[in-house]
């Protein structure tokens, strides 16, 4: 008998992470984790972002949700070879539920991977899945005071898209004021505003997106 | 040494949930648990709603979130009684945390108490406070789908707001959709469609909560 403490599992799960990442690696696969509060915008997203990158670089999905497989019904009728993982009532993906998603999942001439979290702002942060690239996506429709709220997921994020930018006219979000914010947690990350109906920022997201995940990887 | 399983501290929640709720019966404070998105309009919703409802009821607040108070000072801005939980990063209210929050919280005089739970459309759903009404907010930015994605915190609440209806015209949110899917899920459930920002439905909504929270509780 004994106790795994939470601590034993998250470093359970960043073993695996690992294990992951080196086989994305090797096989020449960049995996996006996209995080973000349920209804911020992330299949819409995809589906903008994959309309404009075209040809250029070979996608592929992995939808994680709690119930149902609405998502990746979406991702499917683009074309785009999709993976639905139902976490039966669970948070968050993890680095094991990737591992078994992508046992069975043909990576072959696969070059970007995304994997569409949980829509959850919080659980999904402590979670590393064997990503290269941790996206975060804040809708202008949530408000501007949600970096200081939940913290911890924009830290560790290398992109923020701010998305549903068109809804400025009709709210009083701050974007400067989640820019400065995010500048604080995450000097390094990456921020693009972005909305999927008026296009706004959707090629420039994608056009990065493409150098990225067809630039040579580190080992 | 033994093992606790998640099975066993939830019925443990349960059983504090229930001792928290016979201590509100008996001081006569009715108590509502506030779930639902990050950014579905929270904390807008109780600053409109305390604006309703005046003084017909003696309204007080706790406060979820994983860092900071800035919900806590734009309820204590109104002049309402309020106690901030900061979670330290869990992800949801549990009914121990309430039981300490509200043993130096002085109730005595409050007809209404609001838990506004932390963000999150998934954890919140399984941990019982002790409340007498559960309501979960969805705002029409997060779209028309959220029902079925994630099903367990729509099945189990007593009333559902959609919020931000001020929002249709620049969404294609159907509200028909959204209202059939509660039924299905919670056939007892009541459903308001409001906006802090047009004022449409917030009158309906406080005035129901007022008649809610002054009538006399069951045992």
């Amino acid at each position: 008998m004994k106790i795994v403490a939470a601590k034993k599992i998250l470093k359970a799960n960043d073993q695996i992470a690992e294990t992951n990442r080196a086989r994305f690696t090797d096989t020449g696969v960049f995996v996006v984790n996209l995080v973000g509060s349920p209804g911020c915008g992330k299949t819409t997203l995809l589906e903008a972002i994959f309309a404009k990158i075209g040809t250029r670089v070979a996608p592929a999905v992995i939808e994680g949700d709690i119930a149902g497989s609405i998502d990746a019904e979406r991702i499917d009728q683009l074309g785009v070879p999709v993976v639905q993982i139902n976490t039966d009532g669970a948070c968050h993906l993890d680095a094991t539920m990737i591992r078994a998603a992508t046992e069975d999942f043909p990576l072959k001439g696969v070059q970007l991977l995304v994997i569409e979290n949980v829509g959850n702002l919080v659980c999904t942060a402590g979670f590393d899945l064997g990503e290269q690239l941790r996206v975060v996506v804040l809708s202008v429709a949530e408000g501007d005071d949600k970096i200081l709220k939940y913290p911890a997921i924009f830290q560790h994020a290398d992109v923020l898209l701010v998305t549903k930018i068109d809804l400025l006219p009709h709210s009083n979000f701050n974007v400067e004021r989640v820019v400065a914010d995010m500048h604080r947690l995450a000097p390094e990350a990456k921020i693009f505003q972005i909305s999927a109906i008026s296009g706004q920022g959707i090629a420039a997201a994608a056009n990065w997106l493409v150098t990225r995940s067809t630039a040579p990887q580190a080992d």
